[in-house]
């Protein structure tokens, strides 16, 4: 019998944006949920079956993570992908109940936090000293001790309400437009069905290291009619001004445009990891170039295979 | 019971280089050798089953017909090319036996034939003059008729041999590298088997006339590591300005490479024309990029395999 | 003092497709026209003083010379296109006064010619013989002789008038929308002005000849936003299977998009040979990307110096 | 007259590896060192004239930074790169002086070094308890403090000895191979000269976002033979699936090859924004392939202006 509650691991501590995230998660709430204090111990807990899937940041994260994630995807034992989450960057500002928003003199936070939301900070709370921790939730359960000497955290929803906090302001970023790109790992299992909207998670190491090897290698996507959502190169741990690629592409492995371009990257690359397919969190439709889809192929295949044996 | 003759036809009339060429193709000496007067007319003996195969010009001919050639193919009923055939151009100076070199005053041959012989018969034949014919092959008819006022013709060897003339001088084309390409065709069949040094002739329509179209199909073979040993943009019978290419691949569409090719540009063009896989006349063996074998493909679809379904 | 009188060479004989595209040359009426009996003659004939300037056929001819045009302008001493003339491909069957069509039983013509009315002439003269003549031009003068035996030509309308034929039947060609392409040259000179719809042919040598090469030089004009009319791979004379690319493209030297171009040729190509940039005959306006207008090269220079001098 | 003292900010507070970073630039133990709490404070500061140079981490920081480096270049006021420099990142546990290593039972750090170094940790001080703090400067700060309760941080060499504290172990990263990467930014003004070893950094705008359009970009590259040495894809601020790219290509502004390649890109895309060429830390030399040199460049438009005017 399987396992009736699932239990997910997180990037902790318990307040983190990455905790926050996870409440988005379907069934997340009936969920075991155990923050783990570093990406990579996260990761192992999901590898090790401690838990059945681990939530940590990819990009744009508030509280870094980021490249912890990829270099481990890269050079740790295998995981996949099966879900992505956005959640905008946003932040509130969180006192003891009974504090009021002139009373602040002291705001601890998470650096990149502070530094965020310094415009509101110095607009709204100007005579206030800013004080950073090693997180945002870490800062929340700071304020949440009266001794601490802290009036207030800069943190999310979910950091406040954990230690009892009342807001004292919502969206208090500067930029209210960033977004943090979080992911859902899983052991290697079969992979999901398409959506129709979904997006797929390579790292590529070239043979070569020549002007216009990237250039092959994105021909390889363009020359199936593959789209791609994102690309970042990346050092490799083995040579300095050696790069891999981290690349997300339109589409799922079940579609045949993207499973052509995936074996061509196969042939012509040192190694490509798959990281999964699974659907976009913006559910956005791709354009479907002409003569790309899954029948063109299938046409194509058939033509390809009468002119073999025209009988 | 097959017939016992095989029937090949050519580009006539009898004498002209591609009957010279003819002489190439094995069993053709136990072959019914028929003559036609155009490309078109042999062609068409080939699709009505008059010919087993017919031997025509495709390239840098000196009689003409490379245009009727590709032409007829492109638009008419389809055929296969099985066999290619090259020819240096070259040309004997033939006369009746009993003519001296220095007895010649009058020449006849086709026009290409003389301006490709011009400087050997400035300095040889300085007084003759030179008179052209529809063919070599007319030529060479003419002077073995003592009554023409021709001395002599300049010809292929065969010419010369069939009216019974004697040569003067071999080997008088001024540039002595140039070669005519023929193709033998046949009524559509099953391919014949690769031999590891082959070449493939397609005819492309693309959709769009935009700058980077022809970019975008050279990519479709770049992408899968195909060389092109040929490319010629042809004009269209529909719009001028709109124009169709003419492409010789290396490689048999048994190989993975050139059939993935063959199938991205199925997807993307308007109509691709498959005129045959054949041995390459001059048995090159090609440079196959690493990645591109067809045990590379096999990995490759084998990788794909295991990620879909990594039971 | 200028000479008056401007001397034009063509490819001849008198009444040839080429002499019949000559008259739609400007000023053509009033100059003095002199056939030459191969291109290579014509061409020289430009090169030595001879003529101001030779009309030759470059693509799709009847009477054949577009090879020889092609490795002419490639290996011979420079030369530089002017004009460019479009013909439709069209004939006429010609015939002495006072023979009525019903009475034709005997044709001569070019044998291409004869090929691209093969329908008409089966179903107009079904009972007429086909003799064939070095150029349609010699056929039509065989047939003003009343000895000759033949009853009409297939040719050229001036072919027919110089020797005072009468026209009986007009446009017999079997596929009414080919198109001849000739080009006048000149010896080089400083190239004219735009007219904002011009063409530059070029001739490009590689210097390696590994897949992908074409690949490189196509996107020295694609990076640019230059369109190809035309490109055609031919067999250079050095080494089988090396091929050298006849190009047209869109656009004239004085173009920076164009001009850029090129000596990204330049620097990556063994060789690059600049046969002139001219008026097309179609004056077809190019589609210029976004981008690639001088005045967007202009403004990228300035904004390039200011970078490097921001002062 | 010039300031004698240079003022250097960089981002803190004293003690992070920015700062360890710093004590590599030239000069900069004469000059005056400002910490700055956040990267967008150290950059403000340099554009307001506060400081003459900021040092900040773009890629691969132990403490973040990185996002917040490149969001505020790409979107504030101008800044320009004139310096780049690599730390390994390494770490040091230190303690007060007469602490033996197994007298540590209370270890604080930043989260991301406590990650780093925590088979370390696990194998030299299994019993000690890891606490973490908004950067390993302020885990530096709070060893010092006898009252604190913590025995030992990870931290840099420069927190270290800025506390007076004593190593107990050194080098306890446990991945050795990681690269930190800072530069250092000045206000606008002319570009230094080229050195033969040096990088451009762009960020790039595409006017669409169609697949294909990345390739693009990356043949402007590619067709003038510059190397990319990182490229990045970075959302934009203004809509969802909207992405910008970061760039570091090989060469200098002064280098025709990267300065043809940058207005190309300048014609084609949306916005280039220059942030500099520098001396690369590692003092590469590129491999310049043939045909891309100076050199070259300027024979090509030698080449161009001939066949413009041939007098």
């Amino acid at each position: 019998m399987q396992n009736p509650t699932p239990r997910y691991g997180y990037f902790g501590p318990e307040g983190t944006f990455t905790h926050q995230a996870l409440l988005s998660v379907p069934h997340a709430d009936r969920a075991e949920q155990t923050p783990y204090l570093s990406v990579a111990a996260c990761l192992d807990a999901v590898r090790d079956g401690e838990v059945d899937a681990g939530l940590v940041p990819i990009e744009n994260s508030v509280e870094g993570g980021v490249s912890a994630t990829l270099d481990n995807l890269t050079y740790g034992r295998p995981l996949m992908i099966t879900r992505e989450v956005l959640l905008p960057v946003q932040f509130t500002l969180f006192a003891r109940p009974g504090t009021r928003l002139d009373e602040v003199r002291c705001v601890v936070t998470h650096p990149h936090a502070a530094a965020q939301c310094r415009d509101w900070l110095a607009a709204n709370v100007p005579a206030a000293t800013i004080t950073t921790e090693g997180s945002t939730a870490a800062a929340a359960a700071a304020v949440a001790d009266p001794e601490s000497g802290f009036d207030a955290a800069v943190c999310s929803q979910i950091a406040g309400e954990l230690h009892k906090l009342t807001p004292l302001a919502t969206e208090i970023a500067d930029n209210t437009s960033a977004v943090t790109r979080f992911i859902l790992l899983r052991r290697p299992a079969p992979v999901g069905r398409p959506t129709g909207a979904d997006k797929t998670s390579l790292v590529l190491f070239m043979k070569i290291d020549h002007s216009g090897a990237l250039l092959e290698l994105l021909e390889q996507f363009a020359s199936r009619g593959v789209n791609l959502c994102r690309i970042e190169s990346r050092p490799t741990k083995t040579a300095l001004g050696s790069y891999c690629f981290a690349i997300d592409a339109e589409g799922h492995i079940d579609d045949e445009r993207l499973a052509e371009a995936m074996m061509g990257l196969h042939r012509v690359s040192a190694q490509v990891i798959f990281l999964g397919s699974y659907p976009r969190a913006d559910a956005t439709q791709p354009d479907i170039l002409a003569g790309t889809t899954n029948s063109d192929y299938t046409a194509a295949r058939d033509w390809l295979n009468h002119l073999r044996n025209p009988g």
